[in-house]
């Protein structure tokens, strides 16, 4: 028998008044880390469920439009990027998809939580596919400590962080942004996943104040991820020289685009087009 | 003390796996029209929020990024439209947007269902604030009927409908786009609701196969309505001779955009831009 997983920000966090509910099936995992609670659930319409502290973080449905949109924006958006760091991004979605990148020489991923790509390996092998990559360096370990020691070494990095509460807070401050930036080469550029553009206006803003305070050039770029909060889910992109557009690989977006359920040249440009609500709030 | 509406589609003609569910307060009014069932309802966080047969409408805090977009995408893409008819949008929001443009003569509204337009006056007068202008002529009416009679009559037409069950079922058929078709001038176009990309896949195949058959020229918007089913919408664009840039209006759009929430320049263009699992759906 079905039932109805209600997501609950409300008891974290954030007092939405709106929340993501899902059928979901049978229970594949359930468990508490040093981290994070982590469950794992079936579900009748859109593959295994993963929830991370009572929020979603994925379906094996729509997580194209979460994974596709951090990791290939920023790439295509770099003219030849060779390495690539993600910090977070425990189930595997973000290096299968900078992997399909055949410039990219190394990926290393530092994902603080051994339990979510242990269960990610067991429950979601299409998305935890590429993470015995020879070109990924996987380590467990606190991303913020790692790159600390890492200095004008990345083409492009990429915060696949959760919420800013629990493990992630330090992912949302200057202190680690002036980290990311230090870490980047001097043609270097990031993104990282920064909250729903209806519901986390005040995040949103004190981000990109950190971002821009950092970076010469910051943007915003948008994808559609179902079941986020409002559906819509923003990503802060932040460069030291290129823009989104300045060196653009469009003919290499469109080889890839075959391969994609979600990114295609014209979405490569529109996805940087927002709603004048968001843009006054980024002011 | 507030509690969680959850949206009912599953119990009409939906079985989603997922849904909306919003904080609501007071139940301002409940009925039942000839057509449908009204429930109004004030929310902690949305304001005012209207429900249709179980589905959500609308909210006070959300409606602009519906109505912005099924207005002023097709408004700003014809050269010079005075007569627009809306077919639907009872609640008064599309004819708001309508009436923004200074060129518009004369906009016809046909709503079938008073109850609608009547409480929307009563709960949400920020919405239906036009519903009096000279410039509208509002009927209560069949809009399949009304549209039988018009021939070659409109630069543009809107299709606000609800989902194609109940009273709008009639308004996903190649019989309806037919008179749509004739009811647009020579160099026409028009726009629709076309539901999510998500998960109104089959539904949207089969308008856009309509479409296709009928008009020369249709294409596909979306806009992040957070409370629709998976808080992505769809809209048809449909055309006698235009393309969506072919006419465009910017300087237009770049004048009213400090009076918009949504729309501006990059978005009128940006949100043409289609992931690539809707458009393998439409081919």
């Amino acid at each position: 028998m079905n039932q109805w997983f209600n997501e609950e920000l409300d008891e974290n966090y954030f007092d939405l008044g709106a929340r993501v509910s899902i059928q979901v099936g049978e229970m594949l995992f359930e468990g508490q880390s040093e981290f994070q609670k982590l469950q794992i659930m079936k579900t009748p319409k859109f593959g295994n469920l993963m929830i991370l502290d009572g929020a979603v973080m994925l379906t094996e449905a729509n997580e194209f439009a979460y994974h596709e949109m951090i990791a290939h924006i920023p790439l295509f958006a770099h003219p030849n990027p060779k390495r690539v760091l993600i910090i977070g991004g425990g189930d595997g979605g973000a290096a299968r998809e900078v992997l399909r990148h055949p410039g990219v020489e190394e990926c290393v991923m530092v994902e603080i939580d051994g339990l979510v790509v242990e269960k990610s390996r067991e429950f979601f092998p299409t998305i935890a596919c590429e993470l015995d990559n020879p070109r990924l360096t996987l380590l467990i370990d606190d991303g913020i400590k790692y790159i600390e020691n890492a200095n004008n070494e990345f083409d492009v990095i990429l915060v696949d962080s959760t919420d800013p509460a629990g493990p992630a807070e330090g992912l949302f401050t200057a202190d680690f942004y002036k980290k990311v930036y230090g870490a980047l080469k001097a043609d270097g550029l990031m993104a990282a996943q920064a909250e729903s553009p209806y519901y986390f206006q005040k995040t949103q803003k004190e981000l990109f104040a950190v971002l821009k305070s950092i970076f010469p050039y910051t943007s915003m770029y948008l994808s559609a991820i179902p079941f986020y909060p409002s559906g819509t889910w923003s990503f802060a992109f932040a460069s030291k020289q290129y823009t989104e557009q300045s060196h653009a690989r469009t003919a290499d977006i469109e080889a890839m685009t075959p391969h994609l359920q979600y990114v295609n040249p014209a979405l490569f440009k529109g996805c940087f087009a927002i709603p004048n609500f968001v843009k006054k709030n980024l002011v």
